[in-house]
């Protein structure tokens, strides 16, 4: 495999729980501490993918708040996500990183207009290309779920938008948006793994085709909702006829905080609902849960009932638990996500990245909900490239 | 859609569960009280195929037991497999099949030369074809798993085994084979939907393909092997590494007692197992039970606890439960292995029909164990022909 | 064992399918049909005691709808709560029993005085007993949950509250209080098996002593925290910290309808946390939902997550998943309610009768939620009666 | 409360994980650094009983291998049983106990007769009673589960036994046994954790009850079997019929090795199949499997499902999922038992402490496998103490 060049991965929200894995993960890959277990990129179909290597991923980032990388991994340690040997491991090139890290943009912290903000953002992202020396830098959100922002009118053409954010103390985008253009205006591809709104507004979609930027997204699927992919299938090709899908998430952490709450639940309700639907082909009884169950740390249970009818109307069940790290589950497709995506750009895709649907609940440019015909588009989109 | 023509589905074990919900159901089904839930042959990407209709299949059948049809009925009405209104709508039709039904082979029973009792049991086949002027007759064995018979010399070639045929109460193949060699000699495809021994000899099926004849099986795949098959391939594409995969089943009915018996259970487990070391790319821990529980009737219940490895090494766990009844989804599938086997066979293929494998735990004519490969193999052959 | 005595089982919500599944039952009962499976009260431990036999079990009951009795048992039939058989042996007893049900009480119906409403229900009672010879009746509520009613100033003392019933269309009761009300002063005892408030006010409870009558209740305990309250105390005597007990609740049938709408679900939720408290000596985070499945039918899922803590801070697990029938549950207890109150009644016991609350979720008259304990407080109040 | 005096615990498997983790856990409870979580004699029922304090447990053993205390508990470590913070706090300690351990018996590595081998196991703990000026040494065997040994007429009487112990080369007795016997002779009271022989045979009974020495046992009730206890008695009080009880145990760690072994699991089987019966009040189906699942280590998973039945005859089912660290469940019970049976010898009981039956599997001297009753018993004793 020929060199692919020192590329950027710009973590949004470099300082949580999965970036801090990723970060983690990163320099113990390069370090040969672990495998690359989870990271889907390194897998067989794609090892003639010219790729990104791990010592080519230069790491920086934005976060709201100051916790050093190195502090936050030993919580992440002692929380049972990154094992002690490999924490002692890499500890010191965390706070390496840690100097690439710059403070990045809340509406309560930044008085001024979102333009002068986004404006601060992307000279952050440029100055670090710059100074590493990176051929591109691709930018993943990995910050807190944002609660649901309301449409407005000037989200539809660039000329509003840039009038609304040059207006001081004016929140016409939330964050992830205002990331994202940020993101676009330094020329980098943009990846939301979570399902805030992001780039997913007419006036940005635009601005990324207008620009030649690929973008990707929206929410990583790292648990119940890619077990669901795994299982609607099942019930649709063999003529099964799921009556009910009921299901419940238990989640620590900060995520179980942010998400329980009813508002910002909204968004990612509405996600994992969407999917269910396409899947099954039609509307069926689905209610959701999720709670914060602050005792179960970084750790996320799912329990799913669902109800299906067979031959004569005999009715059956199937029910699943699942039991995992959340972040375990995102990080290695953060670094997935950050090849995927360089090379995309290196081989000149704009707008939405359809083919990376395999990783989203929502994807973006794609209506397959299917993860079989997800991977197998993916390995198709590896092999043309 | 064009006429099909009239076609037999003879059912080795007519008189069992599986088969009598199938017989049942294909009443049902014309007599238009129940949709055609969990029959695979009857959803979209199929509906332009050229299949015989419910009204052109023709049942026949050889069972070791005399237990009415209409009795079975009752009791599995009782059940809960076959809903009162059902039965009742068609108690009368089963009736009319009991007719049609002959005695089955049992070396016990049998004291003569098996090349004997393999010539009944094709006079019974013809008789039945040409009384009712079908154009083809497709066998489909589902009658109780037997136990593991021994590899024997005379099974390589068709005239050692014919040879060891002819001689009186000699047993050189299990009745599931001899039931295989008397369909192929009335020139009829075989499907077995049971893990027994069938066509699967060396002399068999070279005899299915010298006379132009297709088959199918082996296995139904029903319940924890078809969520299996649906689930393992997540973590292959996710790169998540398994390491092990334990498995217990809890079933009633005639079919716990058969499976449980260690000796029976053998084939059984076999099957499974295959599958599993595929799917998963190498072997891992893999317990598996079956057990006799008796008041489950005809349920059955199955529990698998997945273990597997993420990212930096973190333990995370998958545990499903699956309670389905048996019959309720294999009879279906054995109306959709008549269709398809008899298409096939009116198209003129011969030897093993691998585009079947979706149907099977261990699909013969293919290694291809992934539900939705399976399914796309399918349709595509479908489309084919 | 000595007669008992013509006794009444006065229902409030007789057409219901708790009060439908136990008519049938009782009719089941007496013609020999089936064993008393899930009657506590013919269990060893009370065959000693003097109770009201099946056949001295007299059925009347109110309800505000029409449905036959035998319409409803048929529709239980169907959904798997009543066999079919059992149907079959006792369709026309219903018939009888149907002639025995009045119009109950609603508020939306009533438009006079609640005084006057309450004398009207009270002279059904009457004259049940009357024309039946009755020594006497226990009235037990089995009507669909209320929405929780407010506290009232009147509500502290039966002058305050009389007078204000007497105002036309004025409400200051909810109908549960209102058939207590009625049954008190028709000098019954008054068990209530659902959430809603029914004697639980001041003035009724004062009512209830001043007429030696006694009550119990509330909200029969039929699943979810039936099994809470045999598991919490495993944790608490072994010293192991529960750090959160998350429960799902799937409902099906009117009841899912009826809860998981927040405002009546209020009631329910606010009976099962305080028991867990309780269990518990302190609060744990317990999120808990209830969700209206209806192709459930008339089953019942639960699935709880308990996660503990153990020597040396070890985090683990425990999951239950809970399969019933509700009405299957309920109705054999609704029996042994009628029993054991009439009993009490007999032995000349007044106000709430705390060692009945081994059937309850919030037990009037204890704070004991630990089942072995209700138990073991029942067999001994039995003994020494 | 007043002091108990210096009191031995000497354990049988000392290097094992349940001895470590006891161990480790003893010395961070008298270091302050963990509360006695899972330590039943800890909580309020007895707090005004006369316990040997945390600090007046002095600790000894046997074992057959050689690895430090210090490096198993490092291991414990890795696999989650000890928190690193703790483990850090106590290394030290550890290492002055592997002082105190010394070589235990084995036939295979003992060529002498068992006469000399417990002999030698008898000077041990002498030795380290006097040494340490111990008023009483509880003798505790948690090594591993033995195989079934079968009976032989020498254990019936004490005469018979010895002489035939003093036969060179002969084994009459399980090395549970020779260790009961050794600590008989020392005057110790002697308490069986595992389903092993040990004390319990005719002579050495007799010889316990001659010597005025209390025992106890068998084989710690730390999982399924526990919440089997607590659950059972639901079913039996509420009039439900079980009509199968399934149960799948996977584990990990050494104990799965040994267990899964069929002719170990022998007498784990029978421990745990005898309560159940008992419990339930007759026999159901009760298939239980134990699965060495290696990648599990010290985790123990246990899957039950109850299949019962209700008014009616309705079907109804309970499944439950146990995960648990088998060593942290058991660990704080060795200390509790130490303590209990101290203060038992102290108090100058002798004999089976059949009070103590809320702590194992297959209880001497009490048919009561309920856990509430059992808890209540335990309760009763320590206030008649």
């Amino acid at each position: 495999m020929a060199e692919f060049g020192p590329t950027g991965l710009w973590l949004v929200g470099a300082r949580g729980s999965v970036a801090t894995t990723a970060i983690t993960g990163l320099l113990a890959l390069r370090a040969g501490v672990v495998a690359p277990t989870g990271c889907v990129s390194a897998t067989a179909p794609f090892e003639d993918m010219d790729l990104p290597g791990w010592d080519e991923l230069h790491i920086g980032g934005h976060d709201i708040v100051q916790t050093p990388l190195e502090k936050r991994a030993e919580l992440l340690s002692e929380s049972g996500v990154i094992p002690h040997r490999v924490f002692q491991a890499v500890r010191s090139g965390l706070s390496e990183i840690d100097n690439e890290l710059r403070a990045g943009y809340h509406p309560a912290t930044h008085p001024g207009s979102q333009a002068d903000a986004a404006r601060a953002l992307s000279a952050d992202i440029t100055e670090f290309a710059q100074r590493r020396g990176l051929r591109r830098v691709v930018v993943v959100n990995v910050s807190s779920t944002e609660p649901v922002f309301p449409e407005l009118p000037e989200h539809n053409t660039l000329e509003a938008l840039e009038a609304a954010m040059s207006v001081p103390g004016r929140t016409v985008l939330p964050p992830s948006s205002v990331a994202a253009y940020a993101a676009l205006r330094s020329g980098c591809p943009y990846v939301d793994f979570t399902p805030s709104t992001g780039v997913r507004l007419p006036a940005l979609e635009r601005l990324a085709t207008e620009l030649g930027l690929p973008y990707a997204g929206s929410d990583g699927k790292t648990g119940e909702t890619l077990v669901r992919s795994a299982l609607a299938p099942m019930f649709t090709t063999r003529a099964l006829a799921v009556r009910s899908w009921a299901g419940t998430n238990l989640l620590g952490g900060g995520d179980g905080l942010t998400l329980a709450d009813a508002e910002h639940a909204g968004s990612k309700l509405v996600s994992k609902g969407r999917g269910l639907e396409t899947l099954l082909g039609g509307a069926v009884t689905a209610p959701l849960h999720i709670d914060n169950v602050p005792d179960l740390g970084e750790q996320k249970i799912a329990w799913d009932n669902v109800s299906f009818e067979g031959f004569l109307g005999t009715r059956m069940s199937l029910q699943f638990t699942w039991t995992g790290y959340d972040s375990s589950l995102a990080a290695p497709l953060v670094l997935d996500l950050a090849r995927f995506t360089a090379a995309a750009h290196a081989a000149g895709q704009s707008g939405p990245l359809g083919s990376l649907a395999f990783f989203f609940k929502d994807p973006v440019g794609s209506d397959e909900h299917r993860l079989a015909e997800q991977a197998a588009a993916l390995r198709k989109w590896a092999m043309a490239l």
